[in-house]
């Protein structure tokens, strides 16, 4: 048995997520579907975090235990072939024996992408929230340090999501701002040991909240104390949200 | 009578082109349906340039002849409120007496995007062109100064599509490198008083073979001196071409 690394990208705008689902196409299936054409093996590929409909990735790593001796060069090529355009294998290594991308990850980084202003720049509609109103930058960036550390995350996770524990540390909150083609955007960079369901769009939601002067600076200290989801800011739409990179020990 | 001048983008992904087809979406139909819509005139929406099936626009100019008393900016979010999200009136002004959105053009710019190197960005899909092999822009860019300047653009033109006359003045031919994700992109922007049809896509692909050793430097001229198309390269495809912006004297 070998066990292989693969890193993944996909646009999310067509598939109900990652996870095979009953009816609708997913990154998963594809994948898999993609791995028996090339090789003639049903292998379950296991992925670093479900991704959620329409949530895309840049940096998605997968674990894949296999019989099959192709090179990964050739395999990465013949996947390719039988992937539709917007799935792409960038990269495939051999990994420890029993390596599994879900148990194995150390840490991951999402990127929000956001665009905002009046009128919105037609080819990001599929990749990046909309906001019409301005959005005091500065401000988000002071109160996204607010989350940097070791907290309990409670309050920033879907409601009937809860996991054993809430506690997560964040790494850095990053925001990146752009403009391009006379358009703003706005990045937020968020890596941490871990992430809690939609605890990336909740957050960003949050900071979106605070950039508006919806709410002060200092409020995430009081939402992050409530452990109380019904505090925090509305969920950002799936469509904003890349997985960029997951990290590995090894 | 009032006359006004619109600034439309629009992702051509979806759309037979510009010009309004007895079958197919064109992006005309949908902004005189818009128009209709709003103001309840049936009127003949005039751009720039009949962009293609598939090609994009970032600065699409279009005059439009109205009795419609609605200010500028109601009628901007009015049409916007008409409109798929892939397509964007950006700006409505008031214009010159008799404006002509063909006629009155005095220049133009059309960016073509490429993206190259083994594997895509899948979200650069419907907007880059992919080239798996590496290009090398030096060498274009030296390549690209050789159509600088007023030439005889024949070879440079569509077979069937022949103008009264081919001579236009190139005031400018710029290659942008960008590294975006880990991605290589290179926009060909160029700027002229006037282009025949298909000339930027057979520029972009001319210089490509330039860009992949298929071509010396120098041979430009040599296409250029032959007034044939058979000598230049091949057209690029559609979906990497965008109109950044039309000139007007006023």
């Amino acid at each position: 048995m070998r066990y292989l690394r693969l890193k993944v990208a996909y646009d999310g705008a067509a598939y109900a997520g990652w996870q095979i689902q009953p009816s609708d196409p997913t990154v998963q299936q594809l994948l898999q579907n993609a791995w028996r054409e090339v090789t003639g093996e049903s292998i379950a590929i296991v992925a670093s975090g479900r991704t959620d409909s329409g949530v895309h990735a840049l940096g998605q790593v997968c674990s894949a235990a296999t019989e099959s001796e192709l090179p990964g060069d050739i395999l990465l090529k013949a996947l390719n072939a039988n992937l539709p355009p917007d799935i792409r294998v960038l990269k495939i290594d051999d990994a420890p024996l029993g390596f599994h991308a879900i148990r194995d990850a150390t840490g991951k980084t999402y990127r929000y992408q956001i665009q905002f202003g009046q009128l919105a720049n037609v080819f990001l509609r599929n990749h990046y929230w909309h906001i019409r109103k301005g959005l005091d930058v500065g401000r988000m960036r002071e109160a996204a340090g607010e989350l940097v550390g070791e907290h309990d995350f409670a309050a920033f996770q879907a409601v009937g999501a809860e996991r054993v524990s809430s506690v997560r540390i964040v790494h850095r909150i990053e925001l990146i701002e752009r403009q391009v083609d006379g358009f703003d955007e706005l990045f937020i960079v968020i890596s941490a040991n871990g992430f809690l369901y939609n605890m990336v769009r909740i957050i960003a939601g949050s900071l979106v909240l605070v950039g508006r002067h919806k709410q002060p600076v200092g409020w995430l200290t009081t939402v992050l104390e409530s452990r109380d989801r019904r505090t925090a800011g509305p969920t950002a739409p799936a469509h904003g949200l890349v997985l960029v990179q997951v990290d590995y020990a090894f």
